[in-house]
């Protein structure tokens, strides 16, 4: 319908492509880009491509950085003995928001998922190997997700990398701060009570 | 967080600029650039120049175009005594989408609103009487939102631009299609029972 002008069709379709964009979202923000100051568009433009030409991996930890290594592998202060294990760069961004970490990390950027062709190899798993045989790494805590395959590939990682003298570790798990016993998953609850402790 | 990431940090908070877009989507979006061939993101960035530097207004309807005048101006089959004038370019879109109009169009980009100064020239309206004044328009179908702003609107354009021989209309309003009276608003509801009609 927006036919009659293709720009504006072809940024609509570009913003589509965007996780959780559907068409009515897309057209609306490709409308309001028109009624942006030129230069506002330009800085949203080069920080797009900044994002692809200087954002890299880091090649200890794979977290996102401009300088390799990344601030938490370069970090002198943060104990070499901890290692905590993470899905993404954003899940290494939650847990130093949330504070009282002080260990270094590695990201794998995904879960294993055989049927998609998504083995240890995709994951920087034997690069994880490595860090552990290197002998420094006290503790390695899994902080994948608590879903099906976050809890899978913690189960694979534990098997890989039971050692002596390697402490294995999971985040806990249980009802969250604000949690509401009404609206939480039966799952949570019943390991919850499970895993009760004395108060 | 990102801060140590400055480009991400860059890009979250020019997307964070648009609206309906929060931190947390802000961030889930860059990240999403991160993992994007260059290509792809090279083209959503041109695809946001370009809107900025093709489109214009139609210099008689004010809806957006990358010819002046609009395809709508232009095509010859549509009739010059139906004029209908909406708020914005997506309103024209979306009484295309619905079809069955085959008249001109004219882009108020607004409502009234005094307070945030924007009177009648803000709105293109200085142009709409000119072109209500060359004698062609024999209907005016004032197609401005069901709001507060929009009636408003609409009830000055009537003032400003009754005249013998100019019929106007305005949509009809009531139950929409599919509409379920039990989750619709009092207001279209009981001036739907107002202006009921023979069955």
């Amino acid at each position: 319908m927006l036919d009659s002008v293709p720009c504006l069709t072809r940024l609509t379709a570009q913003l589509r492509r965007f996780p959780g964009i559907g068409e009515k979202t897309a057209q609306r923000l490709a409308f309001f880009v028109l009624k942006q100051p030129r230069a506002q568009v330009a800085q949203l433009a080069q920080a797009l491509l900044d994002v692809k030409d200087k954002v890299v991996f880091c090649s200890r930890c794979f977290h996102v950085t401009e300088q390799d290594p990344c601030p938490f592998c370069r970090a002198p202060e943060r104990d070499d003995g901890l290692l905590c294990v993470v899905e993404q760069s954003q899940d290494l961004l939650a847990i130093e928001r949330g504070g009282g970490y002080r260990g270094r990390y590695h990201v794998l950027h995904g879960v294993l998922s055989p049927l998609d062709g998504v083995g240890p190899a995709e994951l920087n798993i034997p690069q994880l190997v490595q860090r552990v045989e290197q002998g420094e790494v006290r503790e390695l805590i899994v902080a994948t997700n608590f879903t099906m395959e976050g809890e899978a590939t913690a189960l694979y990682l534990r098997r890989l990398l039971q050692r002596p003298g390697l402490r294995l570790t999971r985040l806990a798990h249980g009802v969250p701060t604000g949690g509401n016993l009404e609206y939480l998953d039966e799952s949570t609850l019943s390991g919850a009570m499970a895993r009760r402790y004395e108060l």
